[in-house]
C-alpha cells in the first residue's frame, strides 16, 4: 500500500477534516500536497454527499440533499515539473471503498444509488420519475447486492466519478462564460440548464479569507465533465486505467473524488451510481510539452484490464422519437433515454416496479453504445444488460416471465 | 449451409434479379418467401449501392451516388403463422461476403468505406468533411486492411446494417406523418433532415401496376431505423445473435440487407461502414403474443458470443461543446461528435490525413458509449480505439508520435 | 474467397479423388500444388475417415472404424522458395464445414464425436469405456447441437486437428526410430502404444509404383503430433490463427486436414472432436532462416481474435492419485483423467449418462489447464466447463440437481 | 471491509503470533475461531516461508529455505453446522497483499518468485536449472514490475495458492499411507518423490503437549493438493471464485495460505509464484448432504469474473519426447515440460537470460492447456504467453529479434 498523501477522516465532516479539500474549480486553490514524477500514493476520497445519505429505507435524504455542497473532492495535488502544455500521467493502481470496517458513511461497506427529485437537480428520465428515490448496496468483495432490488447481483466496475487537473483563469473565465450564456436562454428551467458558480456552501481548499471569497465566486461547479476531465463519470476509468490529462496550471493540481462502487453508462439516475467513500491509489508523471505533440486538448485514457466480463447480454435499442411520438432529428440523447425505458418497462414484467429498474439501470454495469447516428432522422443507441446479475432467466422466452413481488425501494415520504 | 430462401445473382442488377426484392417499407410488398417457424435457410443480399461503387481510387462514385436506389433489400420473408402482437425470434446463425470468388461487387473479396458530399446525404462530421471520400478493404478471412489507409488491420464484426419486419399500414402511416412534420420545420436543410416517400427508383418486390405506384408513393425510406428494426446500424448485431422483432402484418414479413463487414459505433461516415454484398444464415421462429408479454413496443437482442476480442483501447472524450466553444444541453450526439474530432485530431499526429482518420473511425471495431449523461450542462461521450489495428505504437508516450506519410485516400476530383 | 488449390468432392473416396492427397507422413510425397509467398487461397478436406461415419443412431460404425485409413489429408502445398530452416508464416483465414448443402458425409451440415472401442485405439477415459459410442450433432451457424445429448448448446472453437509441413528423411527416421523403441517396450498393448508404418491403405499423394511402395512403408503415421506439428489438436488454433511452422524439406509442403467444428481441451474421446470435413482459407508466407533466429524447433503460433467468448464456468479439478487410490508422481496427464472423471460424476446426477457426459467433455469447449505441477507428489490439473452450455442451471446449489432423462448417445450392438 | 476472524501480525514469526495457526493436515488441531454460515469475514495470512525470504538481489535465502516449515497457515476455521458429507461453500470475495505500508516482508508492497535448488525441493525443469534463483517483484495497484526482469509488466492474478478443509482420520491414514508407499519406491529420490510426515518445525495450532506431538508425527505435509484442496496452486481460484469444499470433519475446519499475486499454469518455479502474505476476505455457507447429492469427492469452483485479459499470445507447444529425443507414451507432464523449454529458449532470443525466462514462466499470467491427450503416442501441451506482457515487440517477424542485455537475476552465492 502506498503512503496516504491525502487523508480522511470518514468520521467527520468534510469542512472538519485537517486537511480540507475543495468543492469548486478553480486555480488558485493551492496544492494541499506536492509529488514527484513517478510516484506512487493514496488519496483517500469522502462520498460526494458528505455523509448526508444514510443507510436506510427512506429516500427524504435524496429528496432534501443540497446539491450546494457537492462534490467533496480531495487535493489538489500538484506534481513537481508539470507545467502548462504538459500531460499528466495518472495511473489509476487501485480504488476501493473505505478499507476500515463497516459504518455509518457510504462506503463504509455500503453505497448508495439516488435519483433525485425533478425540483432539486432531476435526472435523465426526470419527466418519468419525478420523486426522489435510494436504493442501498451492500458491498461483498467486488460484488453489490441491494435489499432493495432482490434478485440482483452484480460484480462492480469501480472508478472515479471524477478526476481532473485544476483548469487556468483563461479556462476558468471560457467555462463561466458559456455556461452563462447556456443559463441566459432559460434562466428558471427547471432542473436548471446549468449550475452557475454559488459562493454558499464553497470550499476552496486552504484559501482563506478574501481570497476564498473571490475564487467561490468565480469558481466552476463541479458538476459537469469539461476539458479538465472533472466528473466525466466513465465507468470504464477503473483499475489499471491510465489517463492522460492535460495540464494547464503550474503543477498541474489534481483533485478527484465521486467514487462509484459501480455505475451503468450514463448513470442516468444522477445520484448517482453506486456511491461510495474509499480511496485511490495512483502513480503520475510527466510528457513535457504533450498536449501539442499529441494534440490533446481534452483527457484521454486507456482502459485497465480487469472489468467485470459478462458475455450474455439482453439489449435495448432506442430511437430518437418522444414518448409521444415527435420525431427529433438525429437526436442520440433521446435516442439512450427511449432505450432506457424500454428497459424499464421490459423489467416490470418480471415483477420490478419502475422505480426499481430505473435504479438498476443506473448502478448495474450496464453497457450504453451509439449505434446509428447518420441515418437520418433517427439516430439509434443502444443499452446492453448483463443477464448473469439476475438470479432468474430475464430472457425473452415461449413461456412466461417468471413475475414474482420483489418489493420496492426507498421511497420519499 | 442452409438451403437458399431468397437468392440473389451477384452480376445483375437489383431491378433485373429474379425474384425483386424492395428499397421501400410497405405492408403491401408480397412476401418473396414463406418459411416456418424453426426453418433455418439462406437469404443473399447485394450490396446497398447496388454495384455503382467501384473498387478503384476515385471517390467520384461516392460523390455520384444516387440515394434514391436504396436500400437493396432481400425480401420479404413470410413467417407461417406470425401475426401482429407476436414476436419473431431471429438468429443471425452465420453472414459473411459473397462466398464466391472475387470480383467487381463490394461483397466480392472486398468492401468500401465512404463519406457522403454534403450536397448528397453529408454524415456525421460534415461540416468537417464536406466532399465525398472513399477507402477500399481487402478481406483476409474476417480480417481487414486498405491500400487506402496503410498501418491498419482489424477482425471485423460483420453484421447486417438493415433487418426488420414491415410495418402495418397504421405504422407507416405513423412514420410519415411524423417524418413529415419534422422535414417541414426546414424544408430545405442541407443535408435534409429526413426522407419522405420517393416514387423515383422504388422497388416494390413483386407489387405491379397501380398498386406498385401507390405503395411506392407511400412507402417509408430505409435509411433510419424505426419501430420495425430497420437501418439500426448496429455493429453487436453480429454473429450468433438472437433478435426479436415486433410482428406489425400477418407473418411478419422479414427484409434485411445493407451487410457490414466491419463498422465502428455510429457508422459515421453515413456511406458507411465497411459495405458488402453476401449473405446472411438464418433461424426463426415465433412468440406468439409476445409483444406484451414482453412489454416489446421495438426490436431487443442478444449479442453472440464470437465478437472480435481486443483489450487495450484508446479513449478519446468528448463534451456537448462546439467546436466554437458553445456549450450546448446534454447533448449525447454533439459529445460524441467532439469525440470523433478528438480521435480524428490525434491520428493526424502519426501521419494521416483528417479523411483517413475519419474512415478508420468509420469502419475499425471502434466502440462508442454514452459516459454521464445527466451532469448539467454537459454530456460525456466516449469513443474506444483498440491500440491492436495499427501496426505502430498509437499510445502517447514521453517520445514522439511515429509520424509518417501515409498516403490519402481516394478522393472526388 | 480465395481460389481453391486443393479441391475436394465429398462424394467420392479419398482414393478416388482427380488430386490425391495423403494419409502418411513422408518427405518424397510431391507437393500436389505450389503457391507462392503472399498468397491467399483455399483448401478442402475430407473428414478424417473419409465418409465411412455415419448420420445415424448407431456405434457400430465407430467400433468397426478402420484406422489404417486415417488421416485424410489435404497437401502437400509447396511455397516458393521455402527451404529447410525457414519458418513458415500460416494465417488460418477462416475455416468450416463443407459449404455446400446437407449430405451425408460429416461436414455436410453435420458432425460426429466418437469413442473408440479399447480393441480398436481405446480414448482417454477407455478403462471405464471400453465400448465404441457415438454422437451427431447439427450445425446451426457455429452452433451445436446434438439429438443424442439433449440440453446441450454451444458455439464451437473450430480448427483443423491437423497440419503441419513435411518431415525431412532424417527427421522422418528419427521418429520411427523413437517411435518403434517405445512399441519395442510392450508391443501387445491394447490399446497400442503407438502405430507404425503401415503399407496397408497408404495414400502417397501422387507418388506410384515401388517409390510408393517404399514411401508407404516409411512414411509416420498421422496420428501423433510431432516437431512438424501435424495432429496437435489444439483447439485454440483457430480462425485467425497466426503459425510459424518450421521448414524441413524445400517448399515447405504443407498438409492439412481432420477439421473440427469444436472440441475440449484434449480431445478425450479420441475420435474425436466434432469431427467434420470442409475448408480452411490460408494464407502463407517465409521467413527466411527463422527457425534459428528464433530458436524455433517446433511450430509456434498466435491464436486469433473471434474464440467463443464464456465467462461463467464450473470446474472440476483432479489429482494424480488413481481410480484404486495409488499415488502416483506429479503426473499430469493421471490428474487431466481424474478431472474428467469427476466431471462425469457430476454431469450424471443431472441425468446424463456416463456416456453422454464423456462425449460432451470431447466436443465442447472445455478448458482444461495445468494448475501445480511442482507440488510432491500431486499434480493438479483442471477442467473447465462454460455453464452456458446447458439449458438447466448446472451450478450445485442448495437445491435439488434438476435431474431428467436425457436419453442416450449412440451405442454399438 | 469486513471483521478480521484470523489476525496476522507481519512483524512476527508466525511461531509467535497471538494466535498460531498450523502447517500440517491433521483433524486434531482445533478451529481458532468459529464462524457461521452466511457470514463474510476476513483471513491474514503470512506468505509462505514465514517472512525469511528478502527483498535483495542474492538467491541465498531461496538456496537454503527451510521446507520443514511450510506452508504456514491460517486457520482453521470451523463454520457452524457443518458436518461430514455437507459442501462448504467458500466465496473468494477479495484479496490482496498485506494492505499496510511497505515493509521487509514479502506483501508488504513486494512479492518474490524463487527457483528451488535441485537439493532442496527442485522445480519443473530443475533438471536444467539444479540452483537457486529469485526475482523480486514490486507491486503496482494490480501489476508486478521486477528490477531483476526488465521489460516485463503484467497485471496479477491473485489467488491463495492453497485453501482447503481438514481432513478426517481416515482420509489422513488414507493419505499417508499411498504417499508412503509412493515413497518406498525409491527413498533416496533427490528431489524426494513426497514429503512425508515431520515432527520437525511442525506447528498445530492451539494443541499442545502429547497431542501436538502425536499430531505432528501423524500430520499431512501441505505441499500436495489433495481431496480437501490444499496446495491445488490453481490461479483462476481468483477474486470472485466460489469452491465447494467437501466436509470431513465436523466444522469444516477450513485452512489457508500461499497467497499469490500472481501464477502461471504449473507454478513452475515452486518457490513459487509471486509469493506474499496478505488477506482473504470470504463468505461462506454449507449445502447439507451436498457431496452425495452433487456427486463430489473434492473441490470444485466456479471462477470470478475479474481475471486480466489479455487477447494476444504466443504459444508454444510441447510434445512427450524428451530433450534426449526418447518417446514417452501420452506424458502431458513432459509435454508441458517441452512446451516451457521451448518458451525458455525463444525469451533468450530477445536477450534475457534461460533462468530470467524460466522467473517469468513461473510468476506471469501464462496459460498451459492440454492440447491432444490421446493421439498416441504423443500427448501436446501448449503454453500461452501474452505478448502485451513485455514492452518490446516479442512476436516472430521477418526482421530480428529485438535483443538486448536484460541483466540477471538473483543467483546464489
Amino acid at each position: 500500500m502506498p503512503e496516504v498523501k491525502f487523508s480522511v477522516d470518514q468520521s467527520r465532516k468534510f469542512a472538519e477534516q485537517d486537511v480540507l479539500g475543495h468543492n469548486r474549480w478553480h486555480p488558485d486553490v493551492p496544492p494541499a500536497v506536492t509529488v514527484r514524477p513517478g510516484e506512487e500514493f493514496r488519496v483517500e476520497c469522502r462520498e460526494w454527499f458528505d455523509g448526508t445519505i444514510h443507510n436506510d429505507d427512506s429516500a427524504n435524504d435524496v429528496r432534501d440533499a443540497d446539491l450546494s455542497i457537492v462534490h467533496q473532492l480531495s487535493g489538489p495535488i500538484a506534481v513537481d515539473g508539470a507545467e502548462p502544455g504538459d500531460l499528466l500521467i495518472v495511473d489509476v493502481l487501485e480504488l476501493g471503498p473505505v478499507p476500515q470496517e463497516k459504518g455509518p458513511v457510504a462506503g463504509q461497506g455500503w453505497g448508495y444509488t439516488g435519483v433525485f427529485a425533478r425540483e432539486n437537480g432531476g435526472g435523465f428520465l426526470t419527466d418519468h420519475f419525478p420523486d426522489a428515490y435510494k436504493a442501498i448496496w451492500d458491498f461483498h468483495g467486488q460484488v453489490a447486492t441491494s435489499r432493495h432490488l432482490p434478485g440482483v447481483s452484480f460484480t462492480g466496475i469501480a472508478h472515479p466519478g471524477l478526476i481532473g487537473t485544476a483548469p487556468s483563469h483563461d479556462l476558468l473565465a471560457r467555462w463561466n462564460r458559456r455556461e452563462g450564456d447556456l443559463i441566459a436562454t432559460n434562466p428558471s428551467a427547471v432542473p436548471p440548464l446549468a449550475l452557475p458558480p454559488l459562493a454558499q456552501s464553497a470550499l476552496m481548499g486552504s484559501l482563506t479569507g478574501a481570497d476564498a471569497e473571490r475564487a467561490a465566486s468565480e469558481g466552476a461547479r463541479t458538476a459537469p465533465p469539461r476539458e479538465n476531465g472533472g466528473n466525466q463519470d466513465i465507468k470504464n476509468l477503473s483499475r489499471g486505467s491510465r489517463v492522460f490529462f492535460p495540464v494547464f496550471v503550474s503543477g498541474g493540481n489534481l483533485s478527484m473524488g465521486d467514487l462509484h462502487f459501480s455505475q451503468g453508462d450514463g448513470e442516468i439516475t444522477f445520484c448517482g451510481a453506486i456511491e461510495m467513500g474509499g480511496f485511490l491509489d495512483l502513480h503520475v508523471d510527466v510528457i513535457k510539452g504533450g498536449m501539442e505533440t499529441f494534440g490533446i486538448e481534452a483527457p484521454i485514457f486507456m482502459p485497465g484490464r480487469v472489468n467485470p466480463q459478462y458475455t450474455e447480454f439482453i439489449t435495448f435499442a432506442g430511437l430518437s422519437v418522444t414518448e409521444s411520438g415527435e420525431q427529433h432529428y438525429l437526436d442520440s440523447t433521446l435516442a439512450y433515454r427511449r432505450a432506457c425505458l424500454h428497459a424499464i418497462d421490459y423489467l416490470t414484467k418480471f415483477g420490478y416496479t419502475r422505480e426499481q429498474a430505473y435504479l438498476i439501470l443506473g448502478a448495474a454495469p450496464i453497457e450504453g453504445r451509439f449505434s446509428g447516428v447518420v441515418d437520418i432522422p433517427n439516430a439509434c443507441a443502444t443499452l446492453y444488460i448483463p443477464t448473469a446479475i439476475f438470479d432468474f432467466d430475464v430472457r425473452p422466452s415461449a413461456g412466461t416471465p417468471q413475475r414474482v413481488d420483489r418489493g420496492q425501494c426507498a421511497v420519499s415520504s
